[in-house]
């Protein structure tokens, strides 16, 4: 699949769907809030393998309960259609 | 923290609370099933992060989306608190 | 790419490769031993991550250090190339 | 178990012990890098496994094969015997 870096309206047109993400520059980011270190990190575990399933990967710190998340598309140097893919992933299974 | 077997009518008692689980003998057994295997290891890793702090570790089977658990207590030939103690922490993270 | 069972002479080619792995049937299967659960838990979520992306997952069984694991490939009801990849990166994983 | 603030003599007595990580200020913190995402997310579920155990939780940045880590004790403003006990784990899980 070809990669390629989103314009200004493709990526405006998607934010809707991402209300928690804030969108700057060439990336996006959320901050993700869990119950305990516990949920955080099943959490990170389900989205670790739809990353590795995708081949793209977040930008990611963790402090116990939270998570904050950053996401881009190096090889295009701006945002691609996977980090659209991967952050409703995230918003999925942070839903339970 | 003493770890004793319990008696059958404290088994009983504890029974009511877990109503997905079977009691056979010295052990309690469980099938859980997930949407995926995204979310089945997901759910794992929560659990192992609670039965490693609980050091009490269960004997689970894992195919795709399914995970088949079984506990019991080694240490004592039969069931204790901990049993229980990790069956409702795995129902409880199931239930998202 | 298409997926095909693996003639008796493929599989009899393959398995030097992998001198702790058993093949009976329609399946190969090895007895994982790790230092204790934390390691064998690192393990199961590196390879599950493996097997997420290849799209091929195993059957597996885990008490405490221990990891049992049983490849097949159901779509061919037999033994197909996706289960000696697995095998392959499960044992490359666990010698770390 | 009481947790005090080591003293900064304490803090470069245990220095020598973990040669890859750096001290300043209130923590410690060490940048590790691994083969691929598959090890460095492998490596995590493993420290998580302790950290949840010790009730000591890293603050940890990931970017696919790269985990910088910082160590402090929050609750005694400063480092801790934990932190040192956390510090040693992750170094020895990612000699595998």
């Amino acid at each position: 699949m070809v990669i390629r870096a989103l314009g200004e309206d493709e990526i405006q047109a998607r934010m809707p769907a991402l209300p928690e993400w804030k969108h700057q520059g060439d990336r996006i980011s959320r901050h993700f809030r869990f119950a305990s270190f516990v949920e955080a990190f099943g959490w990170m575990s389900s989205v670790a393998l739809v990353a590795e399933k995708l081949d793209h990967h977040p930008e990611w710190r963790n402090v116990y309960s939270r998570v904050e998340v950053e996401l881009t598309t190096h090889d295009v140097e701006g945002l691609s259609e996977r980090d659209f893919e991967l952050a409703a992933e995230m918003d999925r299974l942070a839903r339970g």
